[in-house]
């Protein structure tokens, strides 16, 4: 059994909810350092896992410093991925970092150049790659039983959501955007890995934000991330909806996505629109695979894996292996690019080539 | 009661049908003229319609002479549309035409020139205007019920479809294309009409024909009009699949279409995304509005209504009353210039601006 | 080429819609005689079908003295079913006479031993059982595809239908029931042919009409045999609705049926519940087939073919083979059976034993 | 604010992810003792509620000897329910006691003799009283807006589930029964609430039991209660599947229920056929109410509340203010005693009378 010492940077939700169970099913790994600059939330997952975590810290520069720490997982706010995963590469250790990589494409590639130079494994947390039904798509189009994959269309369109109103989900200097960098990233970046990659050519894109325009006057259906909500002095200036069209070598994409809509139901799919078979990908669980020639559809739907359990070991295989796995991000570069694009295309009102 | 005598130009489908027995219904008409160039089909709805129908010829010459017959259906193939409308505008005839207007929007333009030199009525047969949930909707809308309406997603994607492979219906110099100017113009003149009109801006679009590459081999669930289908010997040039984005002064449009694709269900719908409220149509009779402050969503479903017979009906009474009807050409050529642009960027593989 | 000279008695409905169409594309087929009492809509058919139809008639009695004559297909409303069908297996004919086989299982009975007593074919208009999906999953359950089947699920619920209310559809005395004689019995008949027939133990069941109990107030979406409703002074006093519970030897079976209900959407549909497979058969088109042991479903949606067409070639086919087609009324005897005991118990108001 | 010192007995699935968390958000309440006769059990609660919880103990005795204690929750195994119960009510404490009452109709009413012999109030855990969906519906029904609710469909109908296969779930000693004491109790009780209480006049109901005979080859999609599964040595002596025919003095009742069925989707929703309007409650948080007169259907889905907040919560107001809740046992006997019935009926093969 490999052992693993590493670090926990940042106790929020994701790290609560996801990734502190996935480690503590993992054989051999010890989180020496759980931290937080809220040190309570530290502690809390401290005191849940007391078989797992060693010590809670608030400053992840302790953990970066520890010669015994391989590696860390980096689980705070899409603004600092960045500052902390370049640290934690230049202290040479092993990063896992939560999507998206960065707030914008720019700061990813100077992630990925910093990994490289310091010779450290530096993956993404694309979990959804980690799906059985994304691994068998993806394989059913790696050995061409789809055909020419032409088309794809992609809705994560959602009635009346928003996740924590007001809070850093809606401020876009902490986030980097909103449905588009928060959702569309994980469809954008299925798309890409389904197709097993393709060259980007030109976007076309709009945005918007109508939803909570007085955001004490927004009602909604769901508003998870919630503690995190500030409806009356907080900041809401990302959009709640995207559409787009894209161009690429391989197929072309047509997104729309909603935070928040006045549309129901809420829609969460890809579809593959392939020249023998075609797919339909409803978020996680349930494929649906169409074929042309017999007529039939097959449709499998199975309980949801722990995909932050598969991810996580995944990472930390990887380190001793030394092969570069799915989430790496040389893999996951080109879907930030693409949501950039998208910014700029919306910005700018116009088609943009790439 | 008016008293109108008309003649009939086309015996086909659409004829046979729905004008027919929307003629039958409307007190006060006869139709002097049943015209097809298969005098037999011409002979057929005489017999059908003994009470209706007076005379079958062949030659439509023979009717656009008759100083009797004050107006003319168009119903022959789309590639006709142009020539035949032509003549009659400058018989001195009034026309409803069926959609689309022509091949092209160039010649659109045209015969609503010449219908305005002539002082003549030119109407298109967009028949879905008349449903009634798009009215109430299109009501709704006017009166601001739905707050700005930001984007619309267009989906009109069935299926294995494809009407009458190898025939004219999928022979571009017959049709003028495929699914987009088949299908996608009900569902893009629908949009306008809801909106109330809107200043084109760009559009960016491509288009496939992935399924009957081989027309021998194509499987369907439906191939309406069978009857010309020629899959030995016939042509199949023009496009089973549409995707594209559109920018306008008012909203965005996302639309994506197929007459075939390999993925089910077939689903046929526009959402109109407004600020205060929300509406998906599905094509004709289902109508549901989802309200953003009381979170409640409306539905409501009628018996579809004879859409010919009101389209018709609009058509005869505006000739004389001479008010433009919601079907005269001038209302109706923005959708017709929309699907030219969209084909046009898909051509060139970038946005085109208007 | 076999030649086949018959007679079709009653051209309402069924008889422009389904069985001149199927018959007219049948090879050697003759109509000698088309029979109505309104005389006039046996001449609709004859014009209609001129190289199919030899005469107009009033009186059936003309057809059954005519030696030339082989069979007969008898379309005339429920309650002239016994009579004509009587008549005409006297006089020597071959039957095929639509569902339900009569108003009630006695006269049903006393049909089939006539037909026996003469040596004529006798079959029923059970069309459904004729559809590509129907055999399909007949198929399946013969070979032990679905492992046993211990209950189905029934349910022929619509949201505000109710046909030609206030004619002969709602009049007990003319149809013999409501929903569950005209609706009912195809879903129970269809239950009975895939489950290879099953002796019935027992019944439960409730029937009501609280629809349009003032029938001058009643809105529906739709109410297909409208020519004959009489809102006014028509007759309504059969069930609207239908729900019961039957045990027999196989399966048990649990049925809901609404020709009206103030609940949306309309589901139409078969749940067989085997203990290897399950299966889904929408009414008509479309089957799915769930895999216990692999969690897949399977989907086949095939265009509706023409049942009648087969049907009435099913019959006509086996009066020269001899054989016993799977619409001889020996095969349906007991759906209908099921029909008149599901009424008696909602009469009696408790469970009967058969 | 109420002071509320109380006992928690049972520390399993429904305490840890309902029952504390709720008590945790109502003021004034303090947990004197978390019991499990698995120490460790409750232990776990202490240290995750520690502002709640002041001590962990094996035995309940102890608690019920406890004079400082007003009130406990029994969160134990339906078979001891009974037992515990009629303990704590004799050593004068007020009862909130998880669903199903116990494991038949007899004990249940032990148990509110006990309880009004003591004078103590005595609630049942039916939580989906308290969502906002059913208490609209249910005041929509008590004004009279749906008219008289004649028929009710209730579905709760699974694709391969099964809780904790081969541990408590599946043994009857245990459990009392299946799914229909474990689910279809849920949905006959919000179907006698909704209606106003109902009086019980016959039943006929079948179960079976074919899923998981096998229960090593049991393939499921989803088998909560995980960690009690016990496939190998364990027991499954109780139904998958019921169906069910009900005969009150209001409303039929047709009702199908399975934990585990080879037909998908899942399925989970009551109907309410009312002679106005009729309602489709979907499992929880979706209402749907379509109108007879206007034909429109209007849909609301709100956020799950915590419905265990709301019914602690009232047990704990009732106490105080001496008002029978919903929740009452006298509220809730007659749904237990419809689930006794129909075991009864399945058992005896036929329809049985109360």
């Amino acid at each position: 059994m490999e052992k693993h010492v590493i670090a926990v940077i940042g106790c929020g939700r994701i790290a609560q909810n996801a990734h502190f169970k996935a480690l503590s099913q993992i054989p051999g790994v010890t989180v020496k350092y759980a931290c937080d600059i809220i040190l309570e939330k530290a502690r809390a997952m401290q005191e849940q896992y007391p078989a797992l975590v060693l010590q809670s810290i608030a400053d992840y520069r302790v953990a970066l410093a520890d010669d015994a720490v391989e590696a860390v997982l980096v689980l705070t706010p899409n603004d600092t991925h960045y500052g902390i995963t370049m640290d934690a590469l230049r202290a040479g250790k092993h990063v896992l970092c939560e999507k998206p990589i960065a707030v914008n494409h720019a700061l990813a590639c100077e992630m990925a150049e910093e990994a490289e130079r310091q010779e450290r494994m530096l993956c993404i947390g694309v979990c959804n790659r980690y799906h059985a039904s994304v691994e068998r798509l993806a394989d059913m189009c790696a050995k061409g039983e789809l055909g020419e994959i032409y088309h794809s269309v992609c809705s994560f369109r959602s009635f009346r959501g928003i996740p924590g109103l007001g809070g850093p989900f809606t401020t876009k200097a902490r986030s980097g955007g909103g449905v588009l960098i928060d959702w569309g990233i994980h469809f954008l970046d299925l798309i890409l890995f389904v197709l097993g990659g393709a060259k980007l050519q030109s976007v076309s894109a709009t945005t918007y934000s109508k939803m909570a325009q007085d955001m004490t006057q927004y009602r909604y259906r769901s508003m998870w991330a919630e503690d995190t909500a500030d409806v009356k002095n907080g900041t809401n200036d990302v959009e709640d909806y995207v559409s787009g069209f894209v161009r690429t070598d391989k197929a072309t994409i047509s997104l729309n996505g909603a935070w928040a809509q006045n549309v129901r139901p809420s829609e969460m799919y890809i579809d593959f629109l392939g020249s023998k078979r075609g797919a339909r990908l409803n978020y996680g669980a349930q494929l649906r695979i169409s074929d042309g020639e017999t007529l039939e559809t097959m449709e499998t739907e199975h309980e949801l894996p722990d995909i932050y359990l598969r991810e996580d070991a995944d990472f930390l295989r990887a380190i001793r292996a030394g092969e570069l796995p799915r989430n790496h991000i040389s893999h996951v570069l080109e879907s930030m690019r693409l949501v950039d694009a998208l910014y700029r295309s919306a910005e700018l009102g116009k088609e943009i080539t790439l």
